[in-house]
């Protein structure tokens, strides 16, 4: 390898990644406009002509929290994003199509066989974002009285994702012979049971689909609490986190780094891809223009919403132009720790109202923003890739798909001149983009 | 409408409904072939172009039964069918596509919001097979220690049902405003839940996807027990069942249609679309020879596995041909009952081995089987949908693609010079396909 090059993900909030997106002018006037398939297979063609590594889709499992008017001033309707994977198998031939799906409520062998099959049906592009979901309000749709705690949401995602791994691994590679002649589809001594029992699934297997093509789907893990940080150092391939400053996110760069040694695993096994929301001008002074503007049409309801989410404390009937009140200490806290401790930690070291608060970081849902021409952005990008901070991004167009057109128009082009981005896709798969090592199926069935 | 028409869903069991198609001379020599969303886009594409009414996909969730050679002689990988569907929704525009999903292993907050995905990316055409699943080792794949048996899992399957109706119904048709001025996405007065408390699930709702095109997808059930009927007549507007003589299939017939009546529903709201393999040939010789060979292709395992499944006794060790051994009473049988009683009584009617019945039934699995020339088939069609026997056919080509194209160069036209099948689509959606009333949404609540 020549020179070492960003991965970038397309990450895909319809109708943008900015929470007030679906306000903008140039943003579709008619809703069904992202509920149709034709919408997402035309979001996965752009970036597949942008050489991304692969598009990636967030989820969530409730359309809101306890208060009525949630669901007015935003976008919560969310089509399941696993199907829209499926639809973007069609029409595309190279991009990785990586979804978020939660091993809170989903079971294992249901989640192997879907990521499996979507391996299957894109001949090996398929990413499977792990996650343990924070929402008290998903776990109620799926008939608890209550969501897990944290670290119980850590230790059944530990084991999901090996029974998953196990459940890939049943069918070794070459198991259909389909001789025709002496009629034998499957060489049965290929095909085994992995007899799972654990504290909290027991699966005899196998899978009923053969093994997926990158051997198993990539892993990605997006939570970078203690517990996430060991999920994506013993099991993951891709980390996607959310810093807005070099500083922290070089610190936990080598952080989860340094965790992969004990799994016996290399510094290249596990790319770090912070998610970067960036807004492009012909000049400096016009990229301010259009962040302003962004920041003016957030309703206000839908500010608080975002920022009481992502502190998972309900800020209703505090005063907007007030501090933010005393917070529960984050050890009570049973949703996202790591978002928590940045979002508080900001509004103390700035001194930030609660308006001040959700105008800085609800924009990009609390992922860095970065302004300017093309060439600032770029440079942005370059300085955390060149100094410890990152593998690549998720890029997240604040407005869809105009964001990621002028992406892959105005960025991409710079990013290659200077060595930092490929010029063309050179293997088939999402694992041949990343980089990454096709798993061994008799080594993951001897854990 | 002028004449009364037939429906018909190509039932799509890669790689050919006949048990032993893969062993076929026209049958692709590499299973990848199976497993890519090329291929059954394809397929889609093909029965649009026959004006079907929709593509139909079965589903199971374990590889195997006990024997570890079960795996060898037959094709028993599938891939997840509502995945296909939404692979098929791109590259299409008005066949409609039904996947069966198992109440017994997904949570309804899942079924209502994956069949809804599928309902708007295509436009409103889709379609959920509402099962139980009968195989205990599909339980144990997902953590249970055994099957419920059958009458609860049909409890459970009414409720299920239940809770997605609700759901599809907890946004109002119009509820997303989308006034950019005013910064409202959705009037939350039009978004509400459920609330559901029941004996197996409690889903406060609302769903996160909006009101799905057709109101709801159509819902088709499939299993033709006691309860399975009930479940039909109640909340279901297909019926998908399998019959080898017409007296049995008019005796179901007006058994369904007249259990209506008791729910408010009118004899139009359920269509009966029993299952039929077609084998087609220029002359009746031909079709014979075809049929002859097909049987000829059945390995001995195959065949055993087949009948040993559709009977859910293990039939492995007794004589092939002797004659079937005394059974559990199929009161004690835990799997598919009608299935059990129409393969038994056919057994003792014509005095068959093993062998012989296996043969006589394994190759369409358990389905009728018709011969012929395209005006045999086509009598044979015709003769069950004047008769009372049939309001449409699912149609289960023993070879694909080949099959499929076939009944649609050499059948479809007979059938609409007879004026027993349409010439073009006349609406967008599936309901418009089927000739069935948009569900409302008020009166779902209300229940």
């Amino acid at each position: 390898m020549a020179n070492r090059h960003m991965h970038l993900g397309a990450f895909l909030m319809t109708p943008g990644h900015h929470v007030a997106a679906w306000r903008h002018e140039d943003s579709a006037n008619d809703a069904k406009e992202w509920l149709s398939a034709d919408y997402y297979v035309r979001l996965a063609q752009l970036a597949e002509k942008g050489l991304f590594d692969m598009v990636f889709f967030a989820d969530h499992y409730a359309d809101r929290t306890k208060r009525e008017e949630d669901v007015s001033h935003s976008v919560t309707a969310r089509l399941d994003p696993i199907l829209l994977l499926s639809a973007m198998t069609h029409g595309t031939s190279r991009i990785g199509l990586c979804a978020t799906a939660s091993t809170s409520f989903y079971e294992p062998y249901y989640l192997a066989r879907a990521f499996g099959t979507i391996d299957h049906l894109s001949h090996g592009r398929a990413a499977w974002n792990v996650v343990t979901s924070g929402n008290a309000y998903e776990a109620l749709n799926f008939s608890r009285d209550a969501h897990y705690d944290h670290a119980l949401r850590y230790e059944r995602a530990t084991e999901s994702l090996k029974v998953a791994k196990k459940l890939w691994a049943s069918w070794e590679e070459d198991a259909i012979v389909l001789d025709k002649k002496a009629g034998r589809f499957t060489d049965s001594s290929k095909v085994r049971t992995i007899d799972h029992e654990g504290h909290f699934f027991s699966v005899p297997g196998p899978l009923n689909i053969p093994r997926p093509v990158q051997g198993h789907p990539v892993i990605v893990q997006a939570g970078s609490s203690e517990p996430g940080k060991e999920l994506a150092a013993s099991s993951a391939e891709v980390i996607f986190t959310a810093w807005k400053t070099r500083k922290d996110a070089e610190v936990f760069y080598r952080d989860v780094k340094q965790r992969l040694v004990k799994y016996g695993r290399d510094a290249n096994d596990l790319k770090v891809m912070p998610g970067v929301m960036p807004i492009i001008g012909k000049t400096e002074e016009e990229a301010k223009e259009k962040a302003a503007h962004f920041r003016s049409l957030i309703p206000e309801e839908a500010g608080l919403r975002l920022l009481s989410g992502l502190l998972n404390f309900d800020l209703t009937g505090y005063p907007l132009d007030g501090p933010l009140p005393d917070l529960p200490p984050v050890e009570t806290n049973n949703g996202a720790k790591t978002r928590f401790e940045l979002v508080t930690k900001l509004a103390k070291v700035e001194n930030l109202t609660i308006r001040q608060l959700y105008q800085h970081i609800a924009g990009a849902r609390g992922h860095r923003e970065i302004y300017g021409t093309p060439e600032q952005i770029a440079d942005q990008l370059q300085d955390w890739f060149e100094n410890g901070a990152a593998d690549g991004f998720n890029i997240m167009a604040p407005l869809l798909p105009d964001g990621l057109e002028e992406f892959i128009t105005e960025v991409i082009p710079i990013l290659q001149e200077r060595g930092l981005f490929r010029t063309n896709y050179e293997g088939r798969t999402l694992r041949d983009h990343l980089g990454l090592k096709k798993p061994n199926a008799a080594e993951v069935l001897q854990r």
